[in-house]
């Protein structure tokens, strides 16, 4: 195992130093108008027409001279020989003299000779029709909106660097403008490789230890939120020479490229040996959690970043590095960084010196202060950041941060919402209905004792915990209900598993639970209750079970196992047989309980699941 | 003129109830995970596999039972036998015995046998190769990730009605998912109607009274804004027979229609005439300004709001009525609205009794507070909402609001960012050309006049002045330059035009600019000396210059009238003539001031373009 070692990392100052100085770039483009929004003109735009381009009646009315009004009111209207008309979008086929007017509509081009209109309201016709009396006196100007009152021919109407709103949109609009000089979106490469990634979708053979592709649609989504465009080149897998094909390719094609994926060495060396012929290194390793293993270079004219494999690295070091560049690039300006200041939930430990970006949920307490708690499922966890809504930024000399201490949370964007409600515990299929029906809630299915001792801490609004419950912690009850438990077997019961006990004394292989588990504890439970029957102790009995010590931590996680032929009977629901359409051997039911923390119960969150666990018994 | 009058407004709160029980909906659709971004989930997504599918390493090193290396150290290694070993993306071929170890690779499977694993740095190989040596005791499960330890099948994934982010991307391409059932955008139908409007692009005759077609690009912005599909049907004019077509047209297609643009009596007939063949009126008229005429019904299965013709009315009924509701049939949470709370620059009264929503922009004070002033261009300007940064809201009980008076502003969007500089005054070349290097600077060239009166108001940062100057307001001169004027002619100058007396001396066509303008001063003045030198008044010599007295209000209109053949000579640059190709005859140089308002010298926004102006003589 020869592997090249992170020395003397780079602070996250010198990797942004290292990014800035790839001066990102990507050049100009121009899109129809009907494209424009959002986008980010080059230069300054200066008006080429007036707008209106001519004098406008601004009413339904008549045009005339003012001064054949002077005077003129209610008792003694002016008389005014009517002597033609002009509609919107007609050129005027008159000229007004002393004493004339004309008939016109809102719009409409004023004709030579006229001076100002009056409204249609402050007039009559006589009973001719051939003259107009008019009861008001109007000045110069009137009713009419002149040339170039709203945009004038060399004004300037935007800007460089204007990032193009609906609004100025309508500007162009009326400037006739059709097509506009805007930044051209930064181009950037995604190349994830690892011989064990499949992209989604595809089939997974989960024994050779393949997993799906995280990090190339999360990465390009991330790009494309920054205002770039993302290609996604095909998987490399580790093939050296393939890898570095895709590698030159990318950088030929786009101003960016982002290499992903794969924690192997021979991707590493594969990468190192482009950027030798054809490239520079900049910087390798900064001194940042998670993030460490982070590449800055040059391949050929592209910039280059490599990302960490683990995803939440990857991610944590394209927000922190790598998307700033993309929005510089890009011309969008940083995104009003949306801050919450709240206080940390429980204390936390930070082992390494060095700078840590550490993912964090949000949650209202019971005075609506906002609490904070780390979200953190190990280094190879793909789903973390889904759970989070933020990240608190702690320096490298911080060892420890106090539960309650003050922290500011920078939230992934300004438009993330904390959830409403956050619930712990125990997976449950009608808990799950019932969060379908509120906006917004969290919940994270870690477990009937997991979730109890959560609440306990003081975290979560609610726990959901079922079967035998000790209940060590005040807690308020918002609903309960019954489920029916048992072993899931292949369809139409092959095997004839009649009840527990077969389990013991046939030769059958069995997929338990965790004892996180509520449905494990209800096991367990009656297993005692059979070795009291049977004059012998529960662990005679368990030791008799193939399979009783392996628990998996999922509701459906037995149930798949015995679809996929591993095991004859699973622990689980009658209610997860029926869905998956296996056979279900009914052992007992036992109780779901929704318990809230007393101090939350005035949440509107925890208001609102209460309303909707009303219906749920 | 016979057309259906306004009786009965609406109120706000009935407008939007009336559009409510419109019930907007566009269904679902399937879109690739590459294209979820920003899409609404509509139903709950559980996990269907455990992420990861298997036991996976989490680091480099022996895969081994961890009993075997109960009470091993530094001091004392446990010795095992080195049996196999597991890279990452195969499927183990040995199952571990009691004392024995395979070596294994981050992400790989662990073998059977094998509950935990020690990572290479605490190992040692024996000389032989054939035993490694493990320098530490580890428990089971260490640097183990289990099978569904990130994921587990079963598990609640992402609620309906989640908004996908990056990060739930990032969860979804775990799961393996490449499709997910979205909201569909609703389709919104743009139906633009009047003889006067034209496309953006194509040509405009003016003489004709034509202008160019505000409403549909923008409207059609402000609905991809809010999340919904914009579908521009062709340019309707006001053929009846050819609008009520494309009504119907839109209606088939569409989940909305929005029609706009003409004020005509016509088109308005034809709308009523298909909504009561084949719909429901439901709301006709507003009591909100701008807005007043605007119509709520049905189109067949179409809902169908007509908005009013004048640009702003139509942009702002739509931003408070229509994009709400496009929204919640998209599934977008409404935008945290962005407030700014301000003081009132000057008095503003209302005459009617109508709920308001008024346009403003925002600026900063010299104590650092916001400042709020109405833009209104009057009511057939197209450009206003450009000017603006956001809204504030007045009820029809208000008759006015008094200078300094808190209101609270609503951004148009929450990353409206207001200008940082506001400058007022002529229009200058040399001081647009200075504003391009600024960040986000906002300037209306409304001329040297109104510009000193805004600045004595207090309103604007810096006014931009040319010409002979009254300084009746104390201000801090942040630079100044000069500029050649005089007149522009035709190209190579055909008429032989030699100075300013040729104008009043000879038969030529002149266009001048408004009083507001200083170029229009220094005129008047040169003409008043020329007056002094003939014994003559200024008076008599303005007399008998044709079109002495008709000003154009921009800086470039009169050497456009010249180009469009309408004028022999236009008051005007130097620079204009050159950039325009015309000829040019020089009268005077004239001074060009750029003076602060002395309370706001500190604002960064003033520093800033003092720093640019240093360079400009």
């Amino acid at each position: 195992m020869n592997r090249k070692e992170f020395r003397d990392l780079a602070t996250p100052a010198e990797a942004r130093e290292a990014i800035d100085s790839l001066a990102l770039e990507a050049g100009i483009e121009r899109v129809p108008l009907a494209e424009a929004r959002g986008r980010v003109l080059v230069a300054r735009l200066d008006a080429e027409l007036d707008v209106p381009g001519f004098d406008r009646a601004s009413l339904d009315g008549y045009a005339l001279k003012a001064r054949d009004t002077f005077g003129a009111d209610e008792a003694d209207p002016a008389r005014l020989e009517l002597v033609g008309e002009v509609h919107a979008g007609e050129e005027p086929d008159v000229t007004l003299e002393e004493g004339q007017a004309a008939e016109i509509s809102t719009g409409a081009v004023m004709p030579d000779g006229a001076d100002a209109m009056v409204a249609v309201e402050r007039t009559d016709m006589d009973s001719e029709g051939d003259d107009v009396l008019v009861r008001t006196a109007v000045a110069p100007g009137d009713n009419v909106m002149f040339a170039g009152a709203d945009v004038a021919a060399g004004e300037r109407a935007l800007g460089p660097g204007t990032q193009i709103t609906p609004r100025d949109i309508g500007l162009l609009s009326a400037l006739g403008v059709d097509e506009v000089p805007v930044k051209a979106r930064p181009r950037v490469g995604i190349v994830s490789t690892g011989d064990e990634l499949v992209r989604p979708g595809e089939n997974l053979a989960s024994e050779r230890g393949e997993i799906y592709d995280v990090n190339s649609y999360t990465i390009a989504a991330g790009v494309e939120d920054a205002g770039g465009e993302a290609v996604l080149y095909p998987h490399a897998g580790d093939d050296q020479d393939e890898m570095e094909r895709i590698l030159r390719e990318a950088a030929d094609e786009c101003d960016l490229v982002l290499s992903s994926g794969s924690t192997s060495a021979s991707a590493v060396d594969v990468i190192y040996r482009v950027i030798e012929e054809q490239g520079e290194l900049l910087l390798h390793g900064v001194s940042v959690k998670p993030g460490k293993p982070m590449l800055i270079g040059r391949l050929d004219d592209s910039a280059y970043v490599g990302l960490p494999g683990y995803p939440v690295s990857a991610m944590m070091v394209f927000r922190t590095f790598v998307a700033p560049a993309i929005r510089e690039a890009a011309g969008i300006p940083e995104p009003a960084s949306a801050t919450v200041a709240g206080r940390l939930a429980r204390q936390e430990r930070f082992e390494e010196g060095r700078h840590r970006l550490m993912p964090v949920g949000l949650v209202t307490d019971g005075d609506g202060e906002p609490l904070v708690y780390p979200v953190d499922k190990g280094s190879g966890a793909t789903t973390t950041l889904a759970d989070a809504d933020g990240v608190v930024e702690v320096g490298p000399e911080t060892d420890y941060l106090e539960a309650g201490e003050p922290v500011t949370v920078t939230l992934f964007s300004p438009d993330v919402r904390p959830p409403t409600l956050f619930a712990v515990g125990e997976d449950d299929p009608t808990f799950s209905r019932v969060l379908d029906g509120l906006a917004n809630p969290r919940y994270l299915s870690v477990g009937t004792r997991p979730g109890l001792r959560r609440l306990r801490e003081g975290v979560p609004d609610v726990v959901v915990a079922a079967g035998p419950l000790e209940a060590d912690v005040e807690t308020t009850e918002l609903g309960r209900w019954e489920r029916e438990w048992g072993l899931v077997v292949r369809a139409g019961n092959p095997d004839e598993i009649e009840r527990l006990a077969d389990l013991i004394d046939r030769d059958l292989r069995f997929i338990n639970r965790t004892t996180d588990s509520g449905l494990r504890s209800s096991l367990d439970a009656t297993i005692a209750d059979l070795a009291d029957d049977r004059g012998t102790t529960r662990r005679e009995l368990t030791a008799a079970i193939d399979g009783h010590d392996l628990g998996l931590r999922a509701h459906e996680s037995p149930a798949r196992k015995v679809i996929a032929g591993d095991a004859d009977a699973g622990l689980g629901l009658r209610e997860t047989a029926d869905r998956l359409d296996l056979g279900f051997v009914p052992i007992g039911e036992q109780p779901v309980w929704v318990l809230a923390n007393p101090d939350r119960t005035d949440k509107d969150g925890v208001r609102e699941l209460e309303k909707a666990l009303a219906d749920v018994q």
